[in-house]
């Protein structure tokens, strides 16, 4: 049986960028990765993935022209969401530094769609700061679909099935130890039913969250960010805050050190159980609470004075980051296993890290006391 | 059907250290994780691991007291060595540092047997450089030999099998970017027969590599390490060096970026098919050759002058070395999901690492050339 890993070129996925490289969840697709048989040790997945091209200029939509027309879509609108929250998140983040622009690489995806990404490194207030959308879709190859569709079964394998992927992601570092790491990503799928399947169901979910990694506690920030968060999930549903709360913290959790990533926020995925619009609104309200939830924050701790030893602590907490990444978060996986862009995909490493070999915070230290919210998730506000 | 994964505590394999956990090899054994039924994001390994217990100072030997009376076996002779080896690569590396000392962790393990790490931490010539040793043995649980002895099957399952694991594993990152990393370890294994199972095989086999991973390139360094690798495998097999400089080059591969961490040496696993007092011979050879190696080229760049351009590049090198330690290495990514000794098996992490979005070293630079020889590996000797 071939499988979505071994199908031709210009079917599936693009690259995304870092924990939210867009890939199926796997209550939807199931992938497995192959060896090679014969370079055992160079595993190669052979999802083909499509180089991307590079672009000399912003394209005003990357939907096909047909249904640009139609702007009334979920896809459409949800594509002109993310492109004014890039936009407004870079512009809020530029504000902040005060000097440092944003780098921004375009690329389109034969297979159909395109990105853009944005980067700004070694600022004044910015370590580094990644900013990246992508709007892609094409022809998901039919194992893929029967793998979102068990019930589906068919004698006759379906064609591909239409598929439609789009997101927002960002990590921003800041210099500052004091100054939080922040993360977040929104994003949207779709796929179509089969040609020649036409009672086969379409299917469509949204994803995404927001959440803080600081260093240091400074309990009103922690306590704004987490506010807001729950302020713009109120506005939709009381059971939202806490459910994408816990899952957060369920989600950023290093188990190799029984700690998590950072203080949460929140999370979600797969999320088809609503009504389409207020989904899309709700995704819209979390983008919109980015810049208010983070950036007072930033404006208030930019330019603390500090100690090498509160810098050292930063970078060890970067370590913690860059663990998390690499081995847990399904977005960094997907994107190595599957040979997606990584400059995109790894764009959330922070600038510099630092291991150093069996390092304890003295008990109820500063340090201590932020390493203890990771272990013990907090209920913030 | 349980598993080694679900079997209780007590059993099976201890902490090792970074690129050399001792974990089997997935030729001998296989394993998969399961997610935890009501707690889905904190994946659980259930492969039980020992505590290790700290101890106040160093045992003559880990063996059980019945076999150190018998000190002609190979696993006495094999603790011996690599115990050796330990001292002798401390005492090379403090004297090169000529002030900073090792700090010392012994532990045991209930199960059986314990294990000595090493770690010098922020020296005048190491930044970073651990030297770990462990010896262990206990009860591998029925699924595990049967994985490992597909050929052996039978309508009741075998009680434990007996199992001993012992092997040293070292870092070295020097401060100096003109100073290469390097890294090695050598180990041996050996299952018994199940007491309920006589006419099954007794299995051993040895594993183990030397390799150097510079930021920069001196020909006449990497001619020299890799030359001593030569003729210590030379003195055994013509075929050795070619064979298990291949290997390496194909181990140490990271993927994603498809380029090798560094410029390779020797790396083999699995070994069994010759007489085993010959590759116990060849590995002591081999961790033999560690200090003339490598010592004599820290002495001549230790104390090279450099820039801040050519740390920072060292620096993005030993990211990719995080990259290859964290995503692809078998004995940190075993360790991390049986929940060894974390700062054991992380170890072999440098102090400090740093991603830049999207670098690429101007074409013909010595970056560019360290590069170049990462992505195609050359025949040095």
């Amino acid at each position: 049986m071939t499988s979505i890993l071994s199908s031709s070129p210009s079917t599936f996925l693009p690259s995304f960028t870092s924990t939210t490289y867009v890939y199926p969840h796997s209550k939807h697709l199931h992938y497995t990765t192959r060896a090679h048989a014969h370079a055992p040790l160079r595993l190669r997945a052979t999802l083909s993935m499509d180089k991307e091209i590079p672009q000399s200029e912003r394209p005003l939509t990357f939907l096909k022209q047909s249904e640009s027309d139609s702007s009334s879509t979920i896809r459409s609108r949800f594509e002109k969401m993310i492109r004014e929250t890039q936009d407004s998140v870079c512009n809020a983040i530029e504000s902040s530094d005060g000097g440092a622009k944003f780098k921004e690489d375009v690329w389109s995806r034969p297979g159909g769609g395109g990105g853009i990404s944005r980067v700004l490194q070694d600022g004044a207030v910015w370590e580094k700061a990644g900013v990246n959308v992508s709007v892609v879709y094409g022809l998901m190859p039919p194992d893929a679909y029967r793998a979102a569709n068990p019930s589906s079964h068919s004698s006759s394998p379906p064609s591909p099935v239409p598929f439609f992927a789009a997101g927002i992601s960002s990590v921003l570092h800041p210099n500052n130890p004091f100054a939080p790491t922040m993360h977040f990503n929104y994003r949207y799928f779709e796929t179509d039913a089969p040609k020649d399947a036409p009672g086969a169901p379409r299917q469509w979910w949204f994803g995404g969250g927001t959440d803080l990694t600081p260093a240091y506690i400074f309990e009103e920030d922690v306590k704004h960010f987490h506010q807001t968060q729950k302020s713009a999930c109120d506005k939709f549903d009381p059971s939202f805050y806490p459910r994408f709360k816990k899952w957060c913290d369920d989600y950023f959790y290093i188990k190799h050190r029984d700690e998590r990533r950072g203080l949460g926020g929140i999370f979600f995925d797969d999320l088809n159980d609503y009504d389409q619009e207020l989904l899309l609104a709700f995704s819209t309200e979390c983008a919109n609470s980015v810049v208010p939830a983070y950036i007072p924050i930033i404006e208030k701790r930019k330019d603390l004075p500090f100690t090498d030893q509160h810098k050292a602590w930063q970078q060890l907490r970067r370590g913690r980051y860059v663990e998390f990444n690499l081995v847990y978060d399904r977005g960094t996986t997907f994107g190595l296993k599957t040979g997606g862009r990584i400059e995109s995909i790894l764009v959330s490493l922070p600038l510099t890290a630092r291991w150093e070999y069996d390092h304890k915070p003295e008990e109820g230290s500063e340090e201590w006391k932020l390493l203890d919210a990771c272990i013990n998730p907090k209920e913030w506000v």
